[in-house]
């Protein structure tokens, strides 16, 4: 097995949870062999920017620049630009910061220029100085609705301005016929030493990239053991409606519910120490499992179970 | 002649001078009967933003919202924006504030979902409760390029970043022949009871305007009094490089050289006192002439400056 410096780790990614797991990670591994592969199912438009949430939220804080309090956006964050569109458009519920700001502003004017969102991203990570590879999903638009009974919502309506509130029926992926990986995304996963998939919405997050034409094929086939860390502590997300969505769909609002969901593609998973009754069930799916502390309240937190996936899980796999 | 409430007075204007005299017409006139027409040879894109200096800044005045001591953008702005943008541009010189942004992301919003300029202004001036039309010039892009001994550079180019320096050449107005006035400019010169030139800078500031097909036909040819002021007083504009502009081209640098461009269309022309010398050639030439003080350096002396063209030098052109 290669050093923890040579291992090449490829992630998929939604926004606060994998992106604080993912700070540990850096830490643990050599941050240049890292590539993530970050859902753009939650990317809308606001006020004619085009706004990649996910992107945003795993780039700042692999620059150790995103808000820790929030775990998204930028710290001493003022929303002056905001207010002031107030005097334009009847909502402003999205909440841009003008700091922020920029990163749309850069977003939107090179993807107008031609650049693919895969280009504009490396740039961005670039300005910011991160080291890993940072990939969006797709550079074709795959836009996540969630139907509840009052309708179909872009995941942001649904999630921010309505709160994640309503019975979840349907989760639509609109766009994903489409939509291709964007380059690099089915090679990261062959060409892995380990293929992560942290804590995130198995749903919104993680779902839309699987769903792309070849991921979930490439999930299955490649030689790297796919690991997951379970978005669920005690049937409950750390942040997010992960566990309301789930059980609208009728599925188990618990990690055995998540294993479930990546059944096909998945090696071993780690559960948090609340949920210990669990591993003897998931092992008897053919899982390897690992009980640990999950909840990343901090960085000492995030590092150590980044290295306990590095250190343990890992060659637990090769053994 | 129609009582102060009832006249329609249609305004040229570029961007600081004019709008000190717009100020104080507003409050001398029903200001639902004034319609200004602004250029735009000013515009440009900053950072995918389509930014409209001239606009803007009759807007927010008209609106009594404008920084007083700047004469443009708006009060008790922080440019946080615009620093954080530094990251990704290595150019940051045009200062955009973050209240102003929400304009320019409005109006570059609706632009590319394909409204007119025309009607973005007019929605931009209806949110800040503007009651006088403010119309620009043309829905086609125009470009003011200045060229010196240096080359030719976009205005705000030549004007922001390079503050105004170098001898000027020649004004080339990029796009011109391909742009139209916008719909009512004409007909707004043709219909008015006077016709307004504010002290704007004659080349770049209404020299676009004039130029654009028949707005110099339909000031030549209506029956509307045209009254100019000098945007000159003692050789020296109050803001900006109008002297050195006029003095590079071989143009004199004073109110009689600004009445000598606005020659075949203008009837009467309003020159400051310290320049009360210059009266008896420009009447030689066949104005009417007024003497008094033309510089508005608060709301008092603007709305003097209107009344007096209002209430006097009106009068004379008809009598």
């Amino acid at each position: 097995m290669p050093r923890a410096d040579d291992l090449r780790i490829t992630a998929l990614a939604g926004g606060v949870g994998a992106a604080r797991f993912l700070r540990g990670l850096v830490r643990v591994i050599n941050p240049a062999h890292l590539c993530v592969v970050v859902n753009t199912g939650d990317d809308d438009e606001f006020f004619g920017l085009c706004v990649s949430p996910d992107l945003d939220t795993v780039t700042y804080t692999l620059a150790d620049a995103v808000d820790q309090a929030k775990g998204w956006g930028l710290p001493d964050e003022s929303f002056r630009s905001l207010k002031a569109l107030q005097r334009y458009y009847p909502e402003t519920w999205f909440g841009l910061g003008d700091t922020d700001l920029a990163t749309h502003l850069f977003r939107t004017q090179q993807l107008r220029q031609g650049k693919t969102l895969t280009e504009v991203t490396a740039a961005i990570a670039h300005a910011w100085g991160v080291r890993a590879t940072v990939l969006p999903m797709s550079n074709e638009p795959v836009r996540t609705v969630v139907h509840t009974e009052a309708g179909g919502l872009p995941f942001q309506e649904y999630f921010v301005k309505g709160r994640g509130e309503g019975r979840v029926r349907r989760i639509e992926l609109r766009g994903l016929d489409d939509a291709r990986p964007a380059p690099g995304v089915c090679e990261a996963i062959r060409s892995a030493h380990m293929v992560i998939v942290p804590p995130s919405n198995p749903l919104v997050s993680i779902g839309p990239i699987v769903a792309l034409p070849g991921v979930r094929d490439a999930l299955c086939q490649t030689s790297a053991p796919v690991v997951g860390i379970s978005p669920l502590v005690a049937g409950k997300p750390i942040k997010g409606p992960a566990d309301r969505m789930l059980s609208g769909l009728g599925i188990e609002a618990s990690a055995a519910g998540v294993a479930g969901l990546y059944a096909d593609f998945l090696d071993a998973f780690v559960i948090d120490s609340q949920d210990a009754a669990l591993r003897t069930p998931l092992e008897a799916q053919g899982l390897r499992v690992r009980v640990t502390d999950t909840i990343m309240s901090d960085m000492e937190k995030s590092v150590a179970l980044a290295r306990t996936v590095v250190e343990q899980v890992l060659p637990d796999c090769r053994s």
